[in-house]
């Protein structure tokens, strides 16, 4: 007698670390750091505008910025970087006006090359300062018609690889090159995604942490249908944004079997959340997982000063504590009282410092986690096909307008 | 035969109006837009520096933040206004330094005078520059403590009335006075909160919507357990992040029959999230309701100009559009998609247009939502026990540090 099937009762941690290998082989996001950097670097020395404005979308700025928030007070940049993200005609109008649009190099940033969106600022941005060879540059797919527009006027164009979709293309010239430019150490960002890739496909640390977490955010799922991040440090909300649409897009799916599957991603900012969302997350439903992310190192002696404040001496206690002790000990009792309770699933993440090889462990092992959630779920995790209808409602609505 | 009862199975509208109208005779937020703001605007002209910076976190700044958000650069504001809110070191530094302290009018802002971040920043900012009578303002209940060290070094304050919670405060003093520093109408922003007052409490339009809506945000509350707020304008942001505290921390609660309630808030930007969270909205679980906000009338006509791109024709049926009116199709394209699949619970707010008016409206119809849907749950809508055990966890950590 013998026997085959393609039953898996439980999926093992084996299972889906085969699916992962098997799937890293055509999805590009895996090996980005593996990379030669050279040519982005290269043109980032040939740079002279003092400000750079991306202009893009969710994927094509998301990443970007939530690298540039992180880090920017804490480096020495040469140059400023700005993003001209949404249609809203008050902000457009606000941005531009604080820009010097002739020391500027405009990014225009478009997977598909024809998002609505990036397209509209980007011929507003036309009729405002010529746009060519010299201060424009186009990241997009080879073979895009805003590839086409670039090469016909000699606009110098790097590519976003046809397998690295919008969301999970930071470490491709969509993050690196704004990066690189403005004077973050891409190389580093890169080295920070490999420890976290070596890490896991050596079924290391992260292996057991992402496949451990994945399981449980599946399997209970129906309990906890909100995953909230909840970042100590106001430097990570560009990460918390750019989390939202990692899990939302990706997991926000129609599994193998029709059924609605979707974890709903909630970032916050602690301390400020603790005066708003933290009662919710005390009292309310027991519906949330929460992934606290913690600062190690700040690299800051900013310090509460011994200043006496007649009437407010009970408070004497917070003399001469540094700014980033407060903080981690803010995080410290907030992940206290959570575990106090006993009944909502709290993790921490800390990450060592304010700097490249940090957020890139973070925001790898981010990826690798949704990854992973989608196998178990039995989802793609890279596609949006949800959102196609809207687009084609709005594309008829602005015909019919004109 | 006699009969008395105090049951009720089912809470008519009616029930829940006369609890409302009980509970305005002692909660005061209610009845805010009857005060007389002769005080608040005869301060503001006294002020002579052109920075001003609000030191408060949560329901001290949030609203105040909402507002100037919403309507900075759509008014011709003689002064800046900034906030100092947490405790992130590189925050507080990197916001410092780019304010000039001596140009600078400080209003320090706790309703209990003794919050940990706002005193602590307060400290610093003492070390940094000499706060005085001349350059600092309290805003704090009338005895606490931070209202002492006021009158002891005579500096002017103005009284957070004891009824009146941080996360309903908006309309008093806490948002009134900065605002109107900055050259705000504050008369405007109570008339508005005022139309939507009268409309509710006479039974008018209002009335019959809130009630509607409260009842089945809560009847369904275990289908739907977010409420997703999708706010078409990047100058809504701060309004979001406002409603995720009053619904957060007013919600997120302990019920008469000890059984844990909460409605989580969620709060997006269009068309931004158009490329991050409506995948999940649109193919994920049926677990939120949308509420699409709109501007009806931005007061702008940038437009997408005519130009050429070559490759990139097929989008030229873009050209000559204004912004605005392509903001607004985008929002109609996503609520016709949402509405099209027939199973997502959806309403459509638009508000007038990016005015003082308009934006209070807009608030106090929200508070008055948050305050029935609490009526409909048996809890208490202005208290927030839950983050007390965090609070007494800190205080410990850090007088075990020094």
């Amino acid at each position: 007698m013998k026997y085959q099937h393609n039953f898996n009762p439980t999926l093992s941690d084996e299972d889906i670390f085969n699916e992962i290998i098997k799937e890293k082989e055509y999805i590009g996001y895996y090996n980005l750091m593996h990379e030669d950097t050279t040519s982005f670097k290269d043109y980032a020395k040939t740079v002279k505008q003092s400000n750079i404005v991306v202009i893009g979308i969710g994927g094509s700025t998301l990443g970007t910025y939530a690298i540039y928030k992180f880090l920017k007070h804490s480096k020495n940049l040469s140059k400023k970087l700005y993003f001209l993200e949404t249609t809203d005609p008050i902000d457009i109008k606000s941005k531009v006006e604080a820009i010097d649009l002739n020391d500027t190099l405009f990014i225009v940033v478009s997977k598909s090359g024809t998002t609505i969106e990036t397209i509209s600022i980007f011929k507003y941005i036309n009729s405002l300062v010529k746009c060519d060879k010299n201060n424009t540059l186009v990241i997009t797919e080879n073979d895009s018609k805003l590839n086409k527009y670039a090469k016909v006027n000699e606009i110098k164009t790097f590519d976003i690889p046809k397998n690295v979709g919008g969301r999970f293309s930071v470490f491709s010239a969509v993050g690196l090159l704004p990066l690189a430019i403005v004077g973050i150490d891409i190389d580093e960002l890169l080295s920070g995604a490999k420890e976290v890739y070596d890490s896991f496909f050596t079924k290391g640390e992260d292996y057991h942490r992402v496949l451990k977490k994945a399981r449980f955010f599946v399997e209970y799922k129906n309990s906890f249908n909100m995953n909230v991040v909840f970042s100590y440090s106001s430097r990570l909300e560009g990460f918390n944004k750019w989390y939202i649409q990692l899990w939302g897009e990706s997991l926000g799916k129609v599994d193998i079997n029709s059924s609605r599957q979707g974890l709903t991603p909630i970032g916050i900012i602690g301390p400020i959340d603790q005066h708003s969302f933290l009662q919710l997350i005390v009292e309310g439903k027991r519906d949330k997982t929460i992934t606290v992310i913690k600062v190690d190192d700040f690299d800051s002696n900013l310090k509460i000063p011994h200043v006496e404040l007649e009437g407010l001496s009970e408070l004497d206690y917070l003399d001469n504590i540094e700014f980033s002790s407060l903080i981690n000990k803010q995080a410290d009792a907030t992940i206290e009282s959570i575990n106090n309770l006993n009944d909502i699933p709290c993790d921490v993440i800390t990450i060592d410092g304010v700097s490249e090889r940090s957020i890139a462990n973070l925001m790898y092992e981010y990826e690798l986690l949704t990854s992973v959630c989608a196998k178990f779920m039995y989802i793609n995790a890279y596609d949006q096909p949800g959102v196609e209808a809207g687009k084609i409602i709005l594309k008829e609505k602005l015909k019919g307008i004109k």
